[in-house]
């Protein structure tokens, strides 16, 4: 069985597409191990505990290099402790630090609102609204030592209409992300692939 | 009748699409008043010349800010001379200088083998092939001071495959580049459309 690690700041909307994923077995043979939030007032954590999964506050305490540091250590004997094989950033809203990287080499994703490399960063959705691009998207990628940057696992794209807001743009690029999320999650634990370069590729 | 200058400096594959499209009525009301090269070499002068269009050679003179200057202005005097009222960049390997943007303003249209503003500059596909991108693309758009910038047209986005090389991947971009540059060059002759920010907008 495969152990999960869900790590997020917020509501979660990912996490529990994830969830759901796995019970109706399009996530085969997987299983949430635990749901780790840097925000104690979290929605997502309340929202395991009432699916009945483990779900853990870690904030930062204090500030500064040091903090920081003490803070992803607890967050990697977390992750080991509940024996997590794959890390799953789901709007976890910290910068992700090498230690961090080092730790789960090749084991944490993250899901982003654009078609990277374009729009990384915050407010991605906004960011390519106001760009004026005609198709937008998502990237599910492997995390590494730069922000949005990893490997590439799987993207969905959805067109962006003239009657658009930034809003209705961002709750299309949602429903996109909540497929994508766990399609790749899926790819990712069958462990049929290789990468070559930056290329991800079934083997 | 919309008359439409082409710039180009190779064989000219999109010019040759544009040509098509006004053949068969998918660009309505439009002729392409003048093709012109800064390469004298350049295939797709040839193929304007056997086409029966006007297909002059403008070559830089010399090296440095005035030659350009100079060249810069030889540019805007033929397509003034050729009544051109939308220049088309199709492989015209030049920077557009600010002088050539004023002469013309929101009237130069180019298009770029990527999802803008991912992969700007020379060998886009490659840039994309090797990204390890899932998604890939064309961009049609208002051609502005900055280099591959401008407010958006058009986009369309193909697949990469697992199987592809950059040359099976370039080929498919080419194929949704010779679609949407036409499509792209009749909605703004047409006239119907606004700029809001950086969204092209239909009205």
């Amino acid at each position: 069985m495969h152990r999960l690690g869900i790590l997020l700041s917020g509501r979660g909307s990912n996490f529990l597409a994830i969830h759901r994923a796995i019970a109706d077995g399009r996530i085969h043979d997987a299983e949430i191990a635990v749901v780790i939030s840097n925000k104690p007032e979290a929605g997502g954590l309340e929202s395991a505990r009432s699916l009945g999964l483990t779900a853990v506050a870690i904030p930062q305490q204090g500030k500064g290099p040091a903090a920081r540091e003490a803070h992803d250590a607890a967050m990697i004997a977390a992750l080991t402790d509940y024996g997590v094989e794959l890390v799953c950033l789901a709007g976890y809203m910290r910068i992700i630090t090498p230690a961090f990287v080092e730790a789960f080499p090749n084991r944490i994703l993250n899901i982003h609102p654009s078609l990277l490399p374009a729009f990384p960063g915050l407010d991605a959705q906004h960011q390519a609204f106001d760009y004026g691009v005609k198709v937008a998207g998502c990237t599910v990628h492997f995390v590494d030592e730069a922000v949005d940057h990893g490997v590439i696992v799987l993207q969905k794209t959805v067109p962006v209409f003239d009657e658009d807001t930034a809003e209705t743009l961002a709750a299309r690029i949602l429903e996109q992300e909540h497929l994508a999320y766990p399609e790749a999650i899926s790819r990712v634990l069958s462990g049929r692939y290789q990468t070559i370069g930056r290329r991800y590729l079934p083997r």
